[in-house]
């Protein structure tokens, strides 16, 4: 099977620890190791990740030296897939014992110059703080910020993804049986130009959404989202918690769930069920049970 | 042929000049201009390119945000990977119509944990600054620090490139003939540990010299060593200033230049030239015209 794998930001950095390179290699070694066993069961691997807390720090750190020369979010975007391409691809290298070739690969996603979310922000990145904390933040710096839980936090644009140019240079990888590592972070967003040029764009692409496009333009047999909870729960929070293991597309978009967190993914699966793929959602550990269908949540078109 | 061509941090961001994400775009967009013009002649070629004064912003940012967890030089390098090659991408593919594949690779390189340069840094990142900053922020952030021309800047250990692990990766694009943006800053420094797994180490390798190992081990025609000075010159800097069109390698290593400027080019392109190929340095403007022998120095085994 071509699987594609979409390592959640939360996955990555459990919320409250510090974004230390050391506690992000650490948590990507886990990772690693729970990749290595889809590899090691014979299918071919492609592997997504998000950039939220990452992006947010590269940002934070830029305006702490120079706020007037502040990178835009699509450089910013480019670094974060430079920094955590790395780290998987060198953790994953050394799970494999080095006997499959990994690829990074740095992959520009076009988006919609109208499309609606420039107007209207959603996409949480860097830290949780205060409502007050994050006031002040966003007067200070322009941010537009929302309520992510218990916390406030930056929000930026998070256009939807259309078209991943460098599709066919991805085959080529996967056809000669590389690993590869891409679209991180959603893909650094670029517009395309009435001139057919490309240029780079203020945003974050959602890596749910990116990496359901992907799967599904690339022909992926099946699309793992993988973050820190084992299954999509009815009734999540409650007494009555529920956990699901399938849906229908219908079914996963009708479930009322949080914005930026579980309901991009619900969305996410859909999309790629509906065009015929197997989705699932669970946790990253669980990888290879999920790929089996004994643990997460599947999303599939006929059950 | 096949064309190794390293673009200098210096041709992607003229001394003095403020290192805004403006302020590369457009030097990345003259760079692409002219690298361009070697594809559309008909070459297959391997673009690298400096990352000095791009990983010592980044450093500097990390220190002004938490200087406790400021992340190490193979990281930051590989977020350099992704900023700047993220640029030189998209300017290239935009410069080329979008006629050609173009894909950025990141890229791990291996050095020796035993390399004396660990016990004696040499390779200038980051700002020039007077003598009395550089000393201070040397003796408040650990630096060791050298002088550079007129002014000072930070050191930080250059080890010399021992092997690329990706070669394999980027022969399978260069066969389909996708033009590949690889080893950036020189690639991600990297040391094999006795198990054989790779970990990342706090250095920058000199990116001519990477080049120089790269362009040999793929197999290269031509190594273009592109900077924003026309040619190597005897007697530089003087009235007798003269400069050289063509030099053997013993030449070239004979010739007597400053650290960390055009003296690692020379033993790069000697390095190159040992080994066989034609190696040449010149003002990245001219790359078409030096790699047809009428701009810039060629350095070459027989002449």
């Amino acid at each position: 099977m071509l699987v594609v794998a979409a390592v959640g930001g939360n996955a990555l950095l459990q919320r409250g620890q510090p974004l230390t390179a050391e506690a992000q290699r650490a948590n990507v070694k886990t990772a690693a190791d729970a990749l290595a066993g889809i590899v090691r069961a014979g299918h071919r691997l492609i592997i997504t990740h998000g950039n939220g807390p990452q992006v947010g720090l590269l940002a934070l750190q830029g305006a702490a030296y120079k706020p007037d020369e502040a990178y835009p979010l699509d450089v910013l975007g480019a670094e974060t897939e430079g920094m955590i391409g790395y780290l998987i691809e060198q953790e994953l290298e050394n799970a494999l014992g080095h006997e499959h070739a990994v690829a990074t690969l740095l992959t520009q996603v076009i988006v919609d110059a109208h499309d609606p979310a420039f107007a209207a922000p959603t996409k949480f990145v860097g830290p949780v703080y205060s409502r007050q904390e994050a006031e002040a933040r966003a007067s200070a710096a322009g941010w537009k910020i929302a309520q992510d839980g218990d916390y406030w936090r930056r929000v930026v644009a998070s256009p939807k993804p259309l078209e991943i140019p460098d599709l066919g240079v991805l085959r080529l990888l996967l056809d000669q049986d590389v690993i590869v590592i891409c679209t991180g972070g959603g893909g650094i967003p670029v517009l395309r130009k009435p001139d057919g040029s490309l240029i780079g764009v203020e945003a974050v692409i959602d890596k749910d959404a990116a990496s359901a496009l992907l799967a599904a333009d690339i022909g992926a047999d099946a699309l793992l989202l993988l973050t820190d909870v084992n299954a999509v729960y009815q009734n999540f929070g409650t007494d009555a918690a529920t956990p699901l293991d399938r849906l229908t597309p219908d079914e996963a978009r009708a479930l009322d769930m949080p914005k930026g967190s579980m309901g991009p993914k619900l969305r996410a699966a859909s999309d790629f069920a509906d065009r015929g793929g197997v989705s699932a959602i669970g946790r990253l550990a669980d990888a290879m049970s999920i790929l089996d269908g004994t643990a997460g949540t599947r999303v599939l078109k006929e059950i």
